[in-house]
């Protein structure tokens, strides 16, 4: 039974619940039984176990409220990283696992996509390799979704659930005046789907919108959008489509780099406009409506008072479950969900080795799309809604959220 | 006493609570002990009264959780317009009046903004004039915070609440990496930066950002601009700067209209970007670091998911005391907010000549902004504080926000 002291960090891009599996794993680790002594956080993923810049978590979360607050504050609370192994990494190896020793971590434990498992399985294949005694576990994180084998990322849920509001709220302000417009929303995912296939969860109480939407994972036609939107606004007064900040032309270019030019503004400078920006003008030239671009940005990621309290639940229990496998000697695997039933939802956190993981996107499967290539069929709707169930409780003081400070 | 049939309209932009507004103007009614026979909606504001196109509140609402739903429902539920009477509006005062005749309405009710307070003005006093017997009371509301006389608008609080609680969420998430970053937020307010100015209220719980609040009040430098953000991201690694969308160079340009060119991209559509793009072009040549620009748009207006309790239950309340002073004969008038404590927070709802409030901005005073015209001073946020109090409760059904369908 391998005792000794545990790292955890976190690595990507922010999520609402990337918190919660922290949390879960903090709660795993303090209830141990002592075979983790004490449970460190690197600050900045594993640039900060390079750096030995480490926060003694046990200490901090001693006091058991400041989990609940730490579970509600979004964002990665102990700072992130894009840091990804280089391919020859021997001595980094190398300076890891000797610091590693010199304070007696015989547990890792990263919270992350796709990258991050990549980092999971090749230190825990150079650690066996060279007899460390660490045991080394990932826990997924990505809103995203696109990760391998697990059902679904934890982060998803929640940024599912903030674009299907904050689309259901846009359509309801787009339909006052008594005049046709056409919005046109940006979501993040640049090769993966799912978050933009999400919007369509807006539409799930007879509000008709959003009537047009399209994924990365098929090549975007400008002219057949055009046509798309002239049809959708016959029947529809307020035409609400949705993209893909990644969706790219047949030739394989982003729709927003045709938006780049060399021309300068007369400020100077060089114009670079988004997806949804680049197609608002060319609805308006085409047919002078109102067009609006709207870009959800970083909030889609961040918003943590509208989460889900699914995502939120899952994310807390798959961190301590990471926890528990290792302490049973589990290591090179990756955290998963595997839904053993979608009515009623039921899933089951099970791991796998990461190597199967790293570096694998998962993307929506082409008979969820319809065939015209521009809406989401209702299997995509079966497999996300139970994700987007419950509202988590947040505090507020002064009317504003309360969040833990590092 | 005047008794008869009532017909309220709504008017301008969407907020989250106008329909509070509404709901308190309908229960009004409904409790008048038959002097308002039979409440209709307008559909679109004032263009809803020369249509006649009403719906009958009165039934609709005689079942009263609807209600309930209705005050949870962001947007205007009636439909709004941007309708202005014209100068010389004789002939559409005599049509306005045969309707109201026609439909033997005695009382009329105007949620709006400055524009629906010059129709509730000129109304009431071609009313008079005329000797036709119907009272007109204008209900304030705008996010903008910029009409006379009220010491504040409703929706203005709630959007203030979205506004500072979602820029927390993002002081959050651009901390995580750990590099230079600079993120130029872009809020709504053409002339009035009360909305900017709310920005300031994401710092009272000891987050520093953002750091910055440019206001459209006073003339915007670019070069100075520049200058502060050099100087700001000395101190603090992520800065967050807030500009107003309007805000104009001192020459009186918009800074956004400095990113028009003539220039077309390689699609063959000109660009015009928003003022916070423009910015972040600017300061990302400067310096080369990681340069974000977010726009709140819409969401800022329509986020019905993080309402101000105390917003949410004055606009319901001033719609009400809207129909108790037709009621006592009041005409004529816009309703308003007078605030007679700020510590306890307490106010009194009054009425005033709506001549005295339509075409009038308030803007926000040069007191409240620091010298250097790149921050909001205390006396600011004491006055925003109160209006943001309480969290809404709102009804969730599947994972999403239930609203009322018209």
């Amino acid at each position: 039974m391998l005792k000794g002291n545990a790292i955890v960090g976190q690595s990507g891009g922010p999520t609402s619940v990337i918190n919660a599996s922290l949390a879960g794993v903090i709660k795993g680790a303090l209830d141990s039984n002592g075979q983790i002594e004490t449970i460190y956080g690197a600050r900045h993923g594993i640039e900060g176990v390079l750096n030995e810049n480490f926060i003694n978590l046990s200490e901090r979360f001693a006091e058991k409220s400041n989990l609940d607050l730490l579970i509600s504050t979004p964002a990665a609370y102990l700072g992130s990283c894009r840091y990804k192994l280089p391919k020859d990494s021997n001595d980094t190896f190398v300076k890891i696992f000797e610091i590693f020793k010199k304070h007696n971590i015989t547990y890792f434990f990263y919270i992350g996509g796709n990258d991050s498992m990549d980092t999971v399985s090749k230190l825990s294949a150079y650690a066996k390799a060279n007899n460390h005694d660490v045991n080394i576990i990932g826990v997924p994180k990505t809103i995203d979704n696109d990760l391998a084998i697990t059902d679904h990322t934890p982060g998803f849920g929640s940024a599912a659930k903030y674009i299907a509001s904050s689309l259901r709220e846009i359509a309801r302000d787009v339909q006052v005046y008594d005049i046709n417009t056409v919005s046109i929303v940006e979501i993040m995912g640049r090769n993966a789907g799912w978050l933009t296939a999400a919007a369509a969860l807006a539409r799930t109480q007879d509000e008709p919108g959003p009537h047009l939407i399209y994924l990365p994972e098929l090549a975007f036609d400008i002219d057949k959008f055009v046509l798309d939107i002239e049809k959708a606004s016959k029947k529809y007064k307020n035409v609400i489509a949705v993209v893909s900040e990644g969706i790219k032309t047949p030739d394989g270019k982003y729709v927003c780099e045709g938006a780049v030019s060399e021309i300068v503004d007369s400020f100077g400078h060089k114009q670079l406009s988004g997806t949804a920006k680049v197609l608002a003008d060319i609805i308006h030239d085409k047919f002078g409506w109102k067009v609006r671009s709207i870009e959800f940005s970083l909030l889609q990621r961040c918003a943590a008072h509208i989460t889900s309290q699914t995502d939120l639940t899952e994310a807390e229990q798959i961190g301590t479950a990471g926890v528990r496998a290792a302490l049973n000697g589990e290591t090179g695997k990756m955290m998963y969900f595997k839904r053993t039933s979608t009515s009623p939802y039921k899933i089951e956190i099970l791991s796998h080795d990461a190597s199967a993981i790293a570096n694998v996107e998962k993307v929506v499967p082409r008979e969820w799309i319809n065939s015209e290539g521009n809406d989401i069929l209702p299997p995509a709707i079966d497999y996300m809604l139970p994700l987007i169930q419950g509202e988590s409780t947040i505090t507020f003081k002064d009317g504003l959220p309360v969040y833990l400070k590092v």
